[in-house]
């Protein structure tokens, strides 16, 4: 039998809530086995690039990256974000080890290619090293995730951390029984978006194909969903999807099945 | 025979320039061998604060870090510096892993007591955890260390990069023959601080101790020195200070002996 990986991803939600994270690192901190979390950015790259006087661009609600964003995107996130959960992580006694893709050359991406929109230093991954992650596992690290990654010719490159953790997820899944929770600001995915009471306990894919034809799923959820069932398609064993509660309680949020 | 294992410091001048940052990264892909890299921060701390209005504070030319401050180290010198220095060397084909001391606890520090000076969020190494790094070695990881450490109770630490290097080359000579360089603006340790063709090509202590004697060292060399000579006295086998040129040209910089 595989051993168990899980990976956690938190988003931005989490990030700027001092509470919300203390509590989801501690409930990480209790999960047992192999581990990896990984964290979106949340507002620090947009508050600092307004204090430097540079502005965040967006399209669709992806975020636009040219150099001087990129910059920005690694002193916040793999700077002070992500050394900031590493060191809260190694007072819970977990021996957290902070990690961008160049790191080891652990993900490899490549820069998106320039269609009707530039998204700039923004990178599609490529390759992602599972056979160094489980030597870093094996030593006893868990890694913990910022969102950037390179391109092995030098660049760093801003990538999507939900991508990410499924692309970890999908190239562990060959070594590894892959567990994979994505905390977000909704209780999970919601019958009806005004109403939190309203959570999908279980949501396959004939089902989300009804809730897409009705335009019952907002636009932001699409790519997330994409990535649970593309996970799921490709060796990932559990995917969930739902509040920072997923770490604690076994019934929340929303379960995606094939 | 223990296998040699080479800590390379890089300075500021080094990091603010990028045809020296370039070389020398391009010297030491070229190094054989187990190796750490260990930089230091640059101006980039300081031009960051400034347009964030953040003022640079020095007590007799060290840094005081308040909270504002170590955020910016923190941003500055492990994400910026430290994720371009890693992808630089991914690309020259070194397996590059870019690293805080709160990085797999790799070092440990306290903050330091507070007398006539409050230096603020600075930490004095406590230890370094050799075992981990020989793991990293051993699973073909080249650390770069950034000058930021932890105290374990989730408080991150401004470090010096020069102790950090004699303090891992210390930990590490129980496994390995080790050797420190200290790659910084000057071509050595100089007969005559004017003249740059005087540099002393060996220094032992007791010419050292001439040298204090008369006033001969400047202020900032005399902590460099010091921390030259302590990991002479604790286990390193070589220990060599000078420009960038130490890397290529092996009777380049000024070799210190006990």
């Amino acid at each position: 039998m595989k051993p168990k990986l899980v990976i956690v991803k938190i988003g931005g939600n989490v990030i700027d809530n001092p509470q919300s994270l203390d509590s989801v690192l501690g409930d990480f901190a209790k999960l047992e086995g192999a581990k990896i979390l990984v964290h979106g950015g949340g507002k620090l790259a947009t508050r600092l690039g307004e204090k430097l006087g540079i502005e965040a661009r967006f399209h669709e609600g992806r975020r636009i990256t040219d150099e001087a964003m990129l910059e920005i995107a690694v002193m916040g996130y793999a700077g002070l974000t992500n050394k900031s959960i590493v060191a809260k992580l190694q007072a819970l006694g977990v021996n957290a080890i902070g990690l961008t893709g160049a790191d080891g050359n652990l993900i490899l991406s490549e820069k998106r290619a320039v269609k009707a929109v530039d998204f700039g230093f923004v990178g599609d991954v490529k390759k992602v090293d599972s056979e160094a992650l489980r030597k870093l596992s094996h030593c006893g690290f868990v890694p913990v995730f910022a969102a950037i990654t390179h391109d092995g010719n030098g660049q760093l490159l801003n990538t999507n951390a939900d991508t990410i953790a499924s692309e970890i997820a999908i190239a562990c899944s060959g070594s590894f029984e892959m567990e994979l929770l994505y905390c977000f600001e909704k209780p999970g995915v919601l019958e009806n978006s005004e109403d939190e009471d309203s959570v999908i306990s279980l949501l396959d894919a004939e089902l989300y194909q009804r809730l897409k034809a009705g335009n019952r799923v907002h636009s932001g959820m699409l790519p997330k969903l994409d990535n649970c069932f593309r996970a799921l398609e490709n060796g990932v064993s559990v995917v969930k999807i739902g509040s920072e509660k997923l770490l604690s309680d076994e019934k929340s949020g929303t379960k995606i099945q094939p």
